[in-house]
């Protein structure tokens, strides 16, 4: 900036060198005059603390140091976290926060579980917490959400925010392979871990649904606000029911207001669900992430990217870390926790959602009024029925109008016991189109 | 924010009530106690400019001024202009942050020639100019392109942002009806206005490039800077071509380093181009915008929704009017220009790009060689030709890999004149493929 009197370096430390910690360095030294430019101060790597010095050749050696805590305690301006896990990483930030040092951070399970707390150390120290990376990698999302739409009312944020699940759900709907299959080959190509219990069970995906169901609502949600469900139990039969529907199926985060009697709540999930091939996020594939937003004036909005991998995940760092080391320059800081609305989290059987029901029946007369009955008893509305004959049984498709999730699952437990029903073949949510 | 004493109310101005201005009023009043919350100050709407006061009755009576002047000189902390125009809104603003009020705006044709010295003045008093509204209405780019990108090297953007342009060329594409039937069906149904010259010439779009160009490169452009050609040319055999190799017409925005010998430059420019159906930005028709960034560690983001109407542009206003209230309540400020690369134009013969060429030609052996030989003689390469005889002419479509624009303009020149070429059927560039 032009006329303006050059302001010291800003001291940044960095905890964590990994695949993102790497490339946050690499980016560091090759930017590093437009970073200057950009933030009016030089930014200077004060020190790198890792485990085990001897494994990182690629960064400069005298930078490398076991001892975090010493790091965070050091004359710095801004920390950088990379290492993941809720400790030592949650005394470590706290610290940092509590010392005036702004943070910087791509770790979503730890976010999802103590934001509160860390927030309340930034407010009170006036230090800034910013946190792009722990939510759908490179994409610009948790800034819009936290500032750009902050004249707006959100209303809903749905999206494919896992890779991995999707790379495999990606895999099972183009070859019709089984899970285990293709969990076996994304293991193989390195799209899924040795461990993928984060990523498959949902866990990865519930953290950031609660991160995004806080900003979006302006409310505290943890992840243990979040129904999740993973897609182990997708199976093939699921993926081909989909198809014939013209839909795909798809890990979906949904963060939701829903106004019952005119009472506000808010219903957080994660779970597999089928959405038309025609939504945007249908055409989603392998490790890319999107997420659509809807809100009362802006309308619909979707964001589109990738999602993890060291060089996307290192690129939202930076830009929190710009706008960290602008702070530090122009005075100010970055947006506060918002909680102020304090909406309540729905439980998932109160949650309104929609069924996909894929039967093998008896093929006789009479069997769709039983089936149908049931619905009736649980008062949950038929949307659309689909029956094909085939040799000796047929196959019945039910899908229905939105429903709570309790009185969704009672029917599908007394329809699974009809004699008539000889199979369950699918069941599913469905998401994505008109209720 | 609970635990922080209570700030006055943030007294804000309003230049104009037109579609946007009349949700803005709406939208503050009914969202007045989450804005209170949200910025930790009451927002209050201090007064609002217009022609014709007795032609706002929506609004309440007693804040309506026909000074705008004098407004802007009151008491004010914020002014939000939806004016639109060169003048008197420069002269407006200049005047509002000379006095240290922040300015939102939503008015791309003028920051598209005078951000510069809106900037300085913002800059000399502290003041903030914030604009999300002016480019692809409520989709949060600028944003994301200044803060969230803000640490990473942006290679390129190109988007859909004028949303009548979209809805004619994706009529024309739909119907296979002339761009003069499908403009005047536009008109009736209020996509287009009485005189569409601004949106069909590429005039909106051409301003809303030059202020992406600024942001992501980092230099001044200006709209004069931006290479413009906008769709009466387009014709139902460029869409009929485009729509036989696989393509759709859409009238892009582009802004790209262009990095020669070693030397950075940028190139900016709106035209119509084909781009292969499965691309995103294929997809978005109608009035939606979208937009396609790709930086050097994020990699390729696209951002998608509604780029104008009053509703979605009013939601990107009070977006920015929170950020601005903010920076009131909280001490700090917003970004302020960023042009230190200062990053030259090229001229648009110099810019790289790709034609697809489709000609009637004789039907006779050795066309294709005079046809072939003209494009050596000019040093553009062939990517792909494909022929197709007919009763005594035949159809010669050629697409060309990347090559400057003047060599490719003075080949289609010199081929039209070759006895042989009947006649030059569609000559339109191709964008959104590897070279």
């Amino acid at each position: 900036m032009p006329g303006h009197k050059q302001h010291g370096p800003i001291r940044v430390a960095l905890l964590g060198c990994g695949t993102v910690g790497t490339e946050v360095v690499r980016l560091l030294t090759e930017q590093a005059d437009d970073l200057t430019a950009r933030v009016g101060a030089p930014i200077e790597l004060a020190g790198i603390a890792v485990r085990k010095p001897n494994k990182h050749r690629e960064v400069p050696a005298d930078l490398l140091t076991t001892d975090a805590e010493a790091l965070v305690a050091s004359d710095v301006d801004v920390v950088i976290e990379v290492i993941g896990g809720i400790e030592p990483t949650r005394t470590l930030l706290r610290k940092a926060l509590e010392g005036g040092k702004s943070v910087v951070t791509a770790n979503k399970a730890l976010l999802a579980e103590h934001s509160a707390e860390l927030f309340e150390a930034a407010d009170a120290s006036g230090a800034d917490l910013y946190f792009e990376a722990a939510v759908a990698g490179a994409i610009p999302l948790l800034r819009p959400l936290r500032e750009s739409l902050a004249g707006d009312r959100i209303t809903r944020v749905m999206g494919i925010v896992n890779g991995t699940t999707n790379f495999i759900l990606s895999g099972m709907t183009s070859t019709g392979s089984s899970y285990a299959e293709t969990l076996e080959e994304a293991t193989r190509l390195g799209y899924a871990e040795a461990d993928p219990t984060a990523d498959v069970d949902g866990y990865d995906a519930a953290s950031k649904a609660a991160i995004l169901a806080s900003l979006a609502f302006h409310s505290r949600v943890t992840a243990s606000d979040v129904h999740r469900e993973g897609i182990a139990s997708v199976s093939a039969a699921d993926i081909a029911a989909a198809k014939g529907l013209g839909r795909v199926v798809k890990l979906l985060a949904i963060c939701e207001r829903v106004e019952v009697d005119g009472t506000e709540s808010i219903a957080v999930r994660v779970h597999p669900a089928m959405i038309p091939v025609a939504h945007p996020l249908a055409s989603v594939n392998g490790a890319f992430n999107a997420v659509f937003v809807e809100a009362d004036a802006a309308g619909e909005m979707m964001f589109y990217g990738q999602g993890a991998g060291g060089a996307p995940t290192a690129s939202a760092v930076l830009g929190d870390l710009v706008a960290a080391a602008r702070n530090r320059v122009g005075g100010g800081h970055g947006p506060r926790e918002s909680a102020y609305a304090a909406l309540p989290v729905r439980p998932m059987g109160q949650t309104p959602t929609r069924y996909h029901i894929s039967l093998d029946v008896a093929d006789r007369p009479g069997v769709l009024s039983q089936v149908a009955a049931v619905f009736a008893e649980h008062d949950v509305s038929i949307a659309a029925v689909r029956q094909e004959g085939r040799v000796d049984d047929a196959g019945l498709v039910v899908v229905t109008h939105a429903a709570t999730d309790a009185a969704l699952r009672s029917t599908v437990d007394k329809i699974s016991g009809l004699p008539v029903v000889r199979e369950v073949v699918s069941v599913m949510r469905v998401e994505g189109e008109e209720t």
